[in-house]
């Protein structure tokens, strides 16, 4: 048996026993519960508050950089959005025991498959606390506890976020441990946390590759995980020019710090001539440095070389990196050498190659002539997004409220046996 | 990086290769390669009895048990029902390129699901030679390449099955490579094998309790695996006597050494009077040593009384434990305690105990007045089975071709954007 921090594994026991009761709740109760989580979440603005200059404070004498403290602040603008989050969350359809696959089999039993919950979903995450409550919603809402382990800088911001949504669970019948609370972030309680394979069923890390390298590698309980988003967009032979210039822009320069922007555009050969130029001056216009190969540097000597490097880069910043490619074979081929399996774009007029493209890149989101930043639990109307999987096992891609749950087989018989029997 | 054994490293970076041109074939190549797989196998099967008889003189010399030989021989029989199983792969639906949940947001873009290959799957399995067919077939009709790592008593034998699939393979214009087999059985190399975290996507090992743990605890890779069935039968107050004596009978005694086989009966405290005699009867007749708490001796004297061991026990033996429950809620309470999320039957003719039951019971086969014997693949109506998963992730109960696929998201439009582009 290993060992496992006392107090943390009766944490997680209570957690794993507040899942079987949420399992049953009705979806009336679990959006009364949502609800009053926003009301009470309101309510409990100033002592949140409080709570959250502890933590501004203790970052800005640890030299947070700015960006951190930002992501670290709470206001009443902020507190009003998770707020509405969790009213959104009440207002969707709810997963669990959605019946499908109905099927009769030739000896009349009746065989289908039932949504179910997961059981106890871990989220470790680092410093915004609207996690806190957007992930005790989607799994409260999913039938599933769950069990928060966020990052030290946000600490006291989380601890009163949680006190605030125990008062509304305690008020509708449900049980407070179906959110519970790692009150401590001490690295040693983290792995730990990620030996209890009993008690815990999911673990899905949000935060800095770092992070997640760490959890992947010192779990025990099966990961969801993304690390990077290597996203692509491929210029066809046949593209209309103006609908490249418009993705490209969208994806590389509209919010460039987040997984589902463009790093890397693929040109066409046939089509570099006469839309390298333009799609150039645009880039240069909205701020972007280029990175290319020879045959980009042919047509645009003024950029950059682009290194090996380059192309395997997440920059995460006004940088794109640009590659001629003979055809689409060799474009498919760069995308699988040097991608992510995150979310990649083509470009094109052509139906057979937009088919072909669908068929043969393996990312978690293929799209057609539309934008990367579609790439999103919201935008591809999951309704709101827990995370995203680039491991191909239970979910792929952007996750919703689905892949907060599973399927188990239900039969029904009068009575069928496997063979006859006598007695 | 990790140190690999190299050339099993090459075996499997060549396996992943091949993996992305079978996602690629087409249904009626696919289908061809399975026929000809079948055919070729027949074709062959003198090569393979010669090579099974020296794993078979092996194993006798090694003092294997008469059981363990029965598995390991291959005889007319086994090779037609081998072929034969590859026949009826081929007849199933190709679950690759499936769309659904197609829908069209508010700007136009067309959101579905993609069924596709997950890509390598990696199956290690013990001594039945006839798996290495079985998981090749539904391997390559779901579009994946498989990796196969069989156990020493049937290392000729597995040699010879897979020449031969390669024969047919070659012929068909499938890469032979999408049916890869580590030509060594030592343990060191195992290990190696669940290190290949780029090259492999999941793990499926099929074989005894301490197989299927020291795959779970060295495998960087996911695993799908179950432990164990101790499968309840629970006979509450409502159940139609002669149809509970049935479905009894037919779980614990059609087939004692199989994991969905019953091993422990709930009889709820208002039936147990008439109930238990009747079917102490017929166990009795059927050979059926009987193990009870105080409840059920005080109205079966005669039998044993049974330990707590006795209530968590996989018997796979013709012994069953009885326990007499208070009420429904003590038979849930029970099977969450005891069970092992594999297959839990009600006999009940209550349409709301059904219905609760089907709610509370967190098993990945859950079934009313039908035997626990159908949990299988074939019999509810999956086609094949490669494997049963009773962790939740991913998959949960018996696992068919759907199984061994994922979806992806695919994303067509008009040049939509996520925000306005001027330029």
């Amino acid at each position: 048996m290993l060992q496992i921090n006392k107090e943390l594994l009766e944490i997680a026991q209570k957690c794993k026993q507040a899942s079987r009761q949420v399992a049953r709740l009705s979806t009336a109760v679990k959006n009364e519960a949502l609800k009053a989580m926003a009301a009470q979440l309101e309510k409990d603005r100033e002592q949140v508050f409080a709570a959250n200059a502890i933590d501004v404070k203790n970052g800005k004498e640890k030299n947070l950089s700015p960006a951190m403290i930002d992501r670290l602040i709470l206001n009443e603008q902020r507190i009003s959005a998770m707020a509405q989050a969790l009213r959104d969350v009440a207002s969707f359809n709810d997963p669990v025991g959605e019946m499908s696959d109905i099927r009769t089999r030739p000896n009349g039993i009746q065989v289908g498959m039932r949504r179910i919950p997961l059981g106890v979903v871990c989220i470790i995450y680092e410093s915004r606390p609207n996690v806190t409550s957007d992930a005790a919603g989607l799994c409260l809402k999913a039938g599933n506890a769950v069990l928060l382990r966020g990052g030290s800088e946000a600490f006291h911001s989380n601890k009163a976020i949680v006190d605030s949504l125990h008062k509304a669970l305690q008020a509708s019948g449900a049980p407070p441990e179906a959110i519970s609370f790692v009150p401590t972030t001490d690295r040693s309680v983290l792995t730990d946390l990620l030996k209890c394979d009993t008690c815990i069923d999911l673990v899905i890390p949000r935060g800095g590759e770092g992070l997640i390298r760490f959890v992947a590698e010192n779990s025990r309980i099966p990961v969801i995980k993304h690390y990077k988003g290597v996203c692509h967009l491929y210029v066809d032979k046949d593209a209309n020019e103006d609908m490249a210039i418009n993705l490209l822009v969208d994806g590389k320069t509209s919010r460039p710090g987040v997984c589902n922007a463009l790093e890397t555009m693929l040109v066409h050969q046939d089509a570099a001539e006469s839309f390298l130029p333009r799609a150039a001056a645009v880039l240069k216009k909205k701020g972007v440095e280029m990175r290319g190969c020879s045959a980009t540097r042919n047509i645009l000597p003024e950029i950059a070389q682009a290194s090996e490097e380059d192309y395997y880069a997440e920059y995460l910043a006004l940088i794109i990196a640009i590659r001629v490619v003979k055809n689409y074979e060799e474009a498919v081929a760069h995308i699988e050498k040097y991608g992510s399996e995150h979310t990649d774009v083509i470009v094109t007029d052509s139906l057979k190659t937009s088919q072909a493209f669908i068929r043969d890149v393996n990312s978690s989101v293929v799209a057609v002539n539309a934008s990367s930043r579609f790439s999103d639990g919201g935008e591809l109307g999951l309704g709101a997004e827990i995370g995203i999987s680039t491991t191909k096992l239970h979910a792929f891609g952007p996750m919703g409220l689905e892949a907060l749950t599973t399927r188990k087989f239900v039969v029904t018989g009068d009575g069928q046996t496997r063979h006859n029997i006598e007695w």
